[in-house]
């Protein structure tokens, strides 16, 4: 078996600190070459990856889950709902058309969902 | 391969309008002919499906996507728990006997979770 | 096929009641034979196992659901940065290193994933 994959899916600003604190954990218990981890934000969620909200976003935790291989990404329905740019998200943060599309097909692909 | 099937969970009313527009994004970002969608509602969230409540129900969401396909069921312990009768819920609304089986059942059968 | 599997997941302690309802409705639902059902606590969510704290813990289900071979976990990290002594968690908790990493080997086993 080549390992484990899952995708966690984030919809409120205040999961954020809790998810971030998930994904570490995982990440520890199994080296992060044994688990594809992805990181899918919608609706409100899409605005911790916007510079110029004022969230408090821990972009310490985020560059550094990134270089450990853990990708986020967010949902285009949301950014355009919320009048996001794209130019001001981080530029390690991918964009999909829709975020609940994303969750089914990794689901669909043998990826566990985590809702934290 | 056949399609995508996904169920979404919900137990909180102030999770149905956030519910609904992932429903809809699905829906315009996959044909509804591709992809079967549940949405099982149990605990305090099937008073949304009762007309006399005071709910705020997008009645017309709830119709307009259930013209597209989309199952809307009700768990009968819920509605049990709350004294919802029967007739008082929308004709298009499902009802099973235990919502949280419903979720088990489908996600047995390849179906995606999502809880907004 | 053998029966259903599922693992609840909780990391929020006012959940706990709904949680502990869901599990008894599918108990209900199924015989408790045909389902192999799993509890899986992190983040504060595990502070309810702990008789110490003042939760209002509804012991007596817990114990009920246990007897019909509901499992009760504890994530280990979560009861580290809560500075939760494994003496004071109930005996019939089982404790993995963590959480997270649980859900997702549980759902690469095929249990349905359900967060109350």
């Amino acid at each position: 078996m080549a390992g484990y994959k899952v995708i966690f899916h984030i919809d409120e600003n205040n999961k954020w600190n809790l998810l971030l604190r998930n994904v570490s954990n995982l990440i520890n218990a199994k080296n992060s070459d044994q688990v594809d981890i992805e990181v899918l934000a919608n609706a409100e969620a899409v605005k911790y990856y916007d510079i110029s909200q004022d969230l408090d976003t821990d972009i310490e935790s985020l560059e550094s889950l990134h270089k450990k291989g853990v990708k986020f990404i967010a949902c285009n329905n949301a950014l355009k709902a919320y009048n996001i740019k794209k130019e001001n998200i981080f530029e390690f943060v991918d964009v999909v058309p829709a975020g609940v599309l994303e969750l089914v097909v990794k689901q669909n692909e043998g990826y566990a969902y985590i809702k934290p």
